[in-house]
């Protein structure tokens, strides 16, 4: 009876979600310019009502009376209390305090960004970093956890800094080195075969037909899902109707087939979680971490290696033309999508540099929470890391150093270290699944991912939310997270 | 205290209209095949919560307790409780049983429709047939009104049979008499100056283009709003961010086009709609009559002109080039767009045979309703009037007689009657604006649109629903509905 309850709710709170995902990647596809601000007061209010259907006091009394009689229910169940714990441990003041202040800063921190202006934003995050202390504190009491464990919580369940830190920081050790290597490799390799130009301009009429192929290649399910255009591509909507988007540039049509592929990746975890539970949170992906691993499969581990390019390349020259690409072969086509460069911007960096960046935010805002350092100490702090990590200095240059990224102004401390996170799953995943399915790189030259992508459904996609993050990668891959195998496929592509 | 908390409530239902209305028009136009299910659960449970809120008993004592301060507050509060009233007069078990019955029999419908089947048809129409009985009793007692005035009063409130009838019959004896001398005087144009035929193909990309550019020509706002496709044209979405399709065949242009100025009657209405009180009743559009006088001014009054194709004609050649019409001149586009045809279906009539079908509906389901009229007896009926009115049988044809709407297996009695009144409104309202601004005529052959849109704005549009129907129209016109300048207008069209 109580278990019927729940699941009569989770239809009406999916309803609400449905709702405000398809809104949502409406707005950024096909909403008229001047519908933004009846949008955004009607997804307020959606947001509201699910917020407090969601968390509603006899929530409680269903989920403590609810007799499960399967071994899904009863995960389901213990998923369910997580998530409500989670959701109702903030008392409903704080929460509307952190909103205000959160939408402040974000606002203030699109102005300010723009022209660089660290000093007049710095009271805005000194603001929101109080609440975030304050946060991870009422956090860590309800869930009996590390302040900033706590923050984590959110976005990868079950991650710790106890296992995490080790794991950061022995790849912090190998990259400091690696980057060096890798950069000299290249730097040899361009001196035997120079970089070559790409040969646009690329119509996008003719670029939107071969990321639907290459979409349609790798699994991605028609019948429940489309692409757009939008000015940030992003992969949203819901299971049943995942809603793709990617931007074209005539001059460059790598860049948003790369992404297309990056964003197929996400789609095929969302297109495979289980059906039957898509109304309890059991039947969500897990998070943030995992789900990068999903899009990083796809883009990192299966979309830049020589193996997809045999199979890619004459697509390529189907959809863009003969002559998209004279006298390319495959390594040109990897020296491309491969470029490895040391850079101030998180989002630009490629997969070599980017965990420096991931780790220098991780490490900053471990102690930002923690009270060891205070944001005004941030641009010295970022300036000798990025010094140490990567040899570039951003102490005259906070726009394209500690401004540059949404997250801490507007609150959102805990997620970073999930973007490495995925690319480490996604590499393990890789060489699990090599294990599994000897054969697999003949396979992706031949473009056939059916043995891949039922290995990945039956082990992360339909798994749902069953399993904390790092149960679920023991489980799929035989072993807890090892950045062994980034190192090893870091080492593979870039090294000597 | 209590009006703040209508107007909270207003706040809660409009956001709630908002995803229902952009969903819909999402399903029909961006959504995958196979996101219709989780959509139509999805959408269910939000028109639950939309009931379940517009209907709560507690809303019925602030009503009560609501003192308005302004003559506006005063309607607002007034046309709630008229909704709130209409909302609420049936009991929750009847209207499931209703709505149980009506999908069942739409369903099946549209299966026996296809091949023509009445008579497994006729028990789920006896059915509906039933409830709808029980319903505009139910309907007739709370608000002190006829039973079929009570069924209309829920499209276009105000309107009653007392005054309707009269106009209806005094229309149907002009058409018995008018229709012949209208295909009259047609033939002779065509003995004079033969139909010529469309030189497509016509390619949908140009096609959109003239579209768009008619749409801005009459007054669109693209900041809130666009042009899609869909398989059934429709007007869609929310006043800031109006959703109209169209579909397109490349053989023939003006099918969609004229299709798209209808719709962009609708749109304007939408679009022209008081903003500050966009989340009360107050403003909403008045009705299905007066929406339907918006599309029809702007698709009959407007559109099928001599004057407007003198402006559209060069737009045509412009869009779709010098040949599209090769040595048409505007009497021939006129002679295309408005061709008279008796003919089974209303949907495909022209503007003189419509009200006819549409005449025929409105005394039988009066009958239906009264109960002087049964199910089984329809076939006849309809053949009787059929050949009365248009001279043609359809005795042996259910398909394309009384199986051809959805409208009365879904139990949507009363509404019929809209869409002939919306045709005399819109020439009543012409009339009135040709009184107010004798240059009208001389305007649309430039293009220029501005006055007669001002005009509408400030008569129709920023109206909302502060008057019931007939009032709209008197405070617009200067007198209640007049067939009169209908007939005058089809006169002048197409008689001697």
């Amino acid at each position: 009876m109580s278990f019927e309850k729940l699941d009569q709710l989770g239809r009406r709170l999916e309803a609400l979600e449905h709702a405000l995902s398809i809104l949502g990647a409406d707005e950024a596809t096909h909403m008229a310019v001047g519908g933004g601000e009846k949008r955004a007061e009607a997804m307020a209010n959606l947001a509201g009502m699910y917020h407090a259907q969601s968390t509603a006091p006899e929530i409680a009394e269903w989920i403590e009376a609810a007799q499960p009689h399967t071994e899904d229910q009863q995960l389901a169940l213990a998923e369910f209390r997580r998530q409500y714990l989670n959701a109702t441990c903030l008392p409903t003041e704080f929460v509307e305090r952190k909103t205000a202040a959160t939408m402040r800063s974000e606002q203030l921190w699109r102005e300010l960004r723009a022209v660089g202006d660290w000093d007049s934003y710095l009271p805005a995050l000194e603001g929101v970093v109080e609440l975030v202390r304050e946060e991870a504190r009422l956090r860590a009491d309800a869930l009996k956890l590390a302040p900033y464990d706590a923050l984590m919580e959110q976005y990868d369940p079950g991650n710790r800094t106890a296992t995490l830190n080790p794991v950061f920081a022995d790849l912090k050790t190998f990259l400091k080195e690696f980057v060096p290597e890798a950069l000299e490799v290249q730097e040899r390799r361009h001196q035997r075969r120079p970089r070559r130009d790409l040969n646009g301009p690329y119509p996008i009429e003719h670029q939107r037909e071969l990321g639907l192929a290459a979409m349609r290649a790798v699994g991605f399910d028609f019948t429940h899902g489309s692409l757009a255009v939008s000015h940030h591509p992003f992969c949203g909507g819901v299971p049943t109707d995942v809603r793709m988007t990617t931007r074209y540039r005539t001059d460059d049509f790598l860049s948003s087939l790369m992404g297309v592929l990056h964003e197929t990746g996400h789609a095929l975890y969302e297109q495979g979680l289980p059906k039957e539970w898509s109304h309890w949170p059991l039947g969500k992906a897990r998070g943030m971490g995992i789900h990068e691993s999903q899009s990083l499969f796809v883009e990192m581990q299966l979309a830049r290696s020589p193996e997809f390019w045999h199979f890619m390349l004459p697509l390529v020259q189907l959809h863009l033309g003969r002559n998209a690409l004279p006298g390319w072969d495959i390594e040109d086509v990897l020296s491309e999508v491969n470029h490895v460069e040391r850079g101030y911007i998180r989002v630009d960096a490629d997969e070599v540099t980017y965990p420096l960046h991931v780790i220098l935010r991780y490490e900053l805002e471990q102690d930002l929470v923690a009270g060891k350092l205070e944001v005004s100490q941030i641009p010295e702090a970022w300036d000798a890391k990025m010094t140490e990590y990567l040899g570039i200095s951003t102490i005259n240059d906070p726009k394209d150093g500690p401004m540059q990224d949404v997250h801490w102004p507007g609150g959102a401390f805990g997620y970073f270290p999930s973007y490495t996170l995925g690319a480490m799953i996604a590499a393990q995943q890789w060489a699990a699944l090599e294990k599994a399915q000897p054969n697999l790189r003949d396979s992706v030259r031949k473009g056939d991912f059916t043995g891949i992508n039922a290995w990945r459904a039956e082990q992360i996609w339909s798994q749902g939310s069953r399993w904390s993050t790092p149960d679920l990668i023991t489980r799929a891959t035989g072993e807890p997270l090892n950045p062994a195998y980034f190192k090893a496929h870091l080492r593979r592509r870039y090294g000597d």
